[in-house]
């Protein structure tokens, strides 16, 4: 399709960004083009707009950023088989070799030569946008929009839960930013026996509360160590999913967790942290697992299932604007004060 | 303690049963000796109950018969350590011989030298019993008797649910007897993105969708195989669980498993039977797994979480007699109307 | 590349086959084309030489059959971006279709829309052959050309193999063609307690020994199940790897697992048999797997690691023909006294 | 048995042991008396000896230590019924509870209540033992005393090859003390592609290489990351076995480990030690086990398995002595230029 779009883009280095009349993206030949119906921010877009060390050191603007997207296909590139026009779609937001070890054995989410739509390539947060047909999951056609652009967090959040047993196991999620929020609602689909979240902000505990946790700690107010041994009777918990990378609750994390136990590691602490190994790794016995993104597609089946389950995740979404009113939303989350904030072109 | 009690015994070999007045039984060393609250009817009880080629072959009577029972404990063995006085526990059914290759390598479900309560050893149909410590569950004080008396069998639909992933998948569920709708809700409660069963009498069908069954299909009116494969968009289910041992049923479940799905195998075939390996199994890349008993004992611990996690069960019990009205008990399992059917001394 | 080459084809339905002169496949936009080192026979194409039941239904004349192959890539497609002119490879045969519930969820190897080489695709009895660039693996250049051609076969083995735990167990590999004894060495360099091998033929239970096995059992003369309990101090074996297809070897399988062992199913019974699924799957808690492929790439991965680990395939190997000499090929396989039988062009 | 025995006991807190003459212990009732054949010093028993701050938290003299050995049972107490007199038996040094959580689910290495052998209990360096009978592991007649001896750390050893899967990986064994020397001949004998081994005491980086090493770099000459990525042609390898507890190799270690790889840690950090989580963990997917003990009873069962596939530690056994010449055995361990030390009684 010819013609130009709004798109929201980093001109240059520094911080900020601005609505801007692009053109709208030719699909090649493998690649499918999506008029976007909805598309949500993440905490990645909001290091880009802050321009902080990272997106300093890895975005090279200008750019259209943000990689969490619905819509429908208009059109398709002359290789492209699987996917149609007029189909809903959500963009896995990872773009990966499939030519190398990882990809080539069923671990494509630690590809080691992947793009990231929105950080490596041309982003979301546009009218349009193109991606590989690879990359375009189907919908089912009774998912609102705005739940379907929140699907790659929501991705982040069932591959942590599920990096291992869940159904009747007592689980601590640490970190009820939105991902955090997500994992107790898949939690609870599941049938975790017990959900405890932890966070040092109310609005988000609350979330969390919303979401089906039994427990809601503060950290600043109450041990969380404490108060979820008292919760499992000493035993401590089956399941730690770290969604913080806070330094503090990754060791709280690993402290509140049963011998043999599992701990699923999403947050990424921002610089090497101390951790005492020989307690709360080798003597426990413990599972730890790091996570990223999302396992392709195993993960999005599992998602369209538990859709199907009834997983709720509607109260995730805290706040929605029109894309022009993106500088909203960007301090909407910086604040802090809220679950997913959806941009709607 | 000393003294008589009333128990369902087989006195002869031959059809029937009767109440008799015995002396409590005396827990040895390693024994615990519990005041039965509630005891339910097992398949096997009426086998034994009817006599049937199987319990002529395994049964020495006389015998109190039943395994499956809720009580207090009111007195404890010399060696007991864990389990103590004024405890709330359930039985076990299969005594494991702890010393076998299996039993020293975590699958004591499959001892080669287990007896079971009720079959080989004495049963629960009487107001007191003795079992080993090792085979008393401590109940969380508010499941009520009736609840806790099934599950022995609740343990077994959740062993055969468990034998692989559940949650975001769908499931067939072949045969709706007690152990079947079970599974119906045990699957729901962990989040199957759908269940369907599958059953020759209507009765049961009810069940199966009180319990959470998205469809439930008369296999004498429609082809189970046909309507299952219209509900996946003719995949076919990720998971089969069949419960009802008869070959027709057998065989459909694999027709309608997708490839590379899980079936996993309770339901008893009364003889060998035909079944079709090369398209059913190989090119099918199909997982089979064969269920007996309970794993001992993560099955119990997740039957502990699964109830935490909200697993409802009350409405597979249909029907509650006094103990001494044990025969009507009998003949409601034998008409096939009824789901768990629980007596209380 | 132009030109023409010598090739065997089926010209018609009906058995045998000849030697052609075809032109050289012109490789598509993802292929790449090969010069055809070794080729070797499978009893698949066995099937289609002879022309029995299953290759009147499924083959369609004029065809080049064959699908074992290592060569050289001598030109690629437009689009070809992981393999070089000038790489080793060998074929995977099965062509996915990528983009089936199976092929997105790491499965790819029960494809619902696969082809094969030589079955539905043109195949590998040539000179020359093109194939997808996806289904090129590259060998390690010191890898001798007819190990390398077998390695299709050798994975079937090692997906049977590694369908479960191996190490320190012991195994029994019924049926010695060359996939089998195949299992043999592949089970043995993965430190297999002990092998045990039964077939009827004493040619190949000779290879089975060469191959590692303790014991090579023809159950001809000596019942099998005795043997392989008594080599086990009655236990039974942990884990069965079935590769005759032959209804009497399959039950036997189950009689000699240990309660709790794992069974996987390679070999193809040509029609409908009869099982005793409550003794042999249910009581004893059995695991079975139907086997078909290799697991991609997994187990050519885990095939270049065996390599190294010092697998040694060499004795499976029992006679070289040049190309042209295919029916002399044919024929030895037919006598059933050889194990792989390689051609070169 | 009534009478005296040597044994080398830790008389009062402080450096140091003596030879003592003291009763021969009476087993209990569910106890079985072991003549010793053979007894292997373990690290711990050095930081026994040296009276290290760890020993002085725990230890509790006076004592009998040491926990590693092989002897013959001469006398069972009342309720034994798996062990005969005659029995030919190593010890498990872990007596766990047999009635936790971990206890009741498999889990036992990581039991919340296990005592130690020669450090909670009654330990080894003696003429006679008494342990539990449920601790004695049943030795195949033909296994040396020596090897039946070093069955404990052997198993360490197994446990941690054996947390993932190693048949056809690359491997890395960071630490060639005895359990790490004897990771390598392990993983060899299990088919691993590879096995690259990092220390930096050559002595016995030669033992590494005569259990099978590939490669064995001191890390004190050559940086153990870079020459192991380019062993694997920069990948990284599949599997790192931390058996050091050093914390730059453990830092090593996961630079080495290829994106989705495991890495096992048996090693033990004298205390908490700086990690780069995100990067080593998080964005690299990284599996990490914590390993302590053995799988009770499974890792005995694969040892035994293991010795008949042709595992042969022989080369880690470097010193052998009189019961009475202990000191010479601890000054060689503490020497670092040794392998396992066997004392004889």
């Amino acid at each position: 399709m010819q013609g130009t779009m709004k798109a929201v883009i980093k001109p240059s280095p520094g911080p900020g960004a601005e609505i801007a009349i692009v053109p709208i993206p030719q699909p090649g030949p493998k690649d499918v083009l999506i008029k976007v119906r909805a598309a949500s921010i993440c905490g990645t877009d909001v290091h880009i707009y802050t321009w902080d060390p990272w997106a300093q050191a890895r975005i090279k603007p200008p750019i259209i950023f943000g990689h969490e997207v619905a819509g429908d296909v208009i059109e398709v590139g002359s290789e492209v088989t699987r996917v149609k026009v007029g189909d809903y779609v959500s963009a896995e937001s990872h773009v990966v070799c499939g030519a190398c070890h990882q990809c080539l054995t069923g671990q494509g989410h630690v590809c080691q030569n992947f793009k990231i739509l929105g950080v490596d390539l041309p982003g979301v947060f546009a009218e349009y946008v193109a991606i590989p047909e690879a990359n375009a999951w189907k919908n089912a056609k009774n998912v609102p929009s705005e739940i379907a652009s929140i699907q790659d967090p929501l991705g982040n959040a069932i591959h942590t839960v599920f990096s291992g047993e869940i159904t009747g196991n007592t689980v601590a999620v640490l970190g009820c930013g939105p991902i955090g929020v997500l994992a107790v609602a898949v939690s609870r689909t599941a049938g975790a026996a017990s959900v405890f979240a932890t966070d040092i902000n109310d609005y988000r505990l609350g979330l969390a509360r919303k979401m089906g946790a039994a427990l809601a700690v503060n950290s600043r107010e109450t041990d969380p160590v404490e108060a979820i041994l008292k919760a499992t009777n000493g035993l401590g918990v089956d399941v730690v999913l770290e969604m913080s990378g806070n330094p503090t609750a990754v060791r709280q994390g690993f402290k509140m967790l049963r011998n043999g136990g599992r701990i699923s590691l999403l947050g990424i602490p921002s610089r090497p942290m101390e951790l005492d190994l020989a307690n709360d790794i080798v003597f426990k016995g413990a599972i730890v697992h790091g996570i990223t993104g999302r396992r392709l597609y195993d993960t999005w089946y599992k998602m369209a299932g538990l859709f199907r389950a009834g997983l709720d995740v509607r109260p995730a979404i805290t706040h929605r604007f029109r894309l022009d009113q993106f500088e909203e939303g960007m301090q909407v989350m910086i604040s802090g004060n809220s679950g997913k904030v959806v941009l709607f072109p």
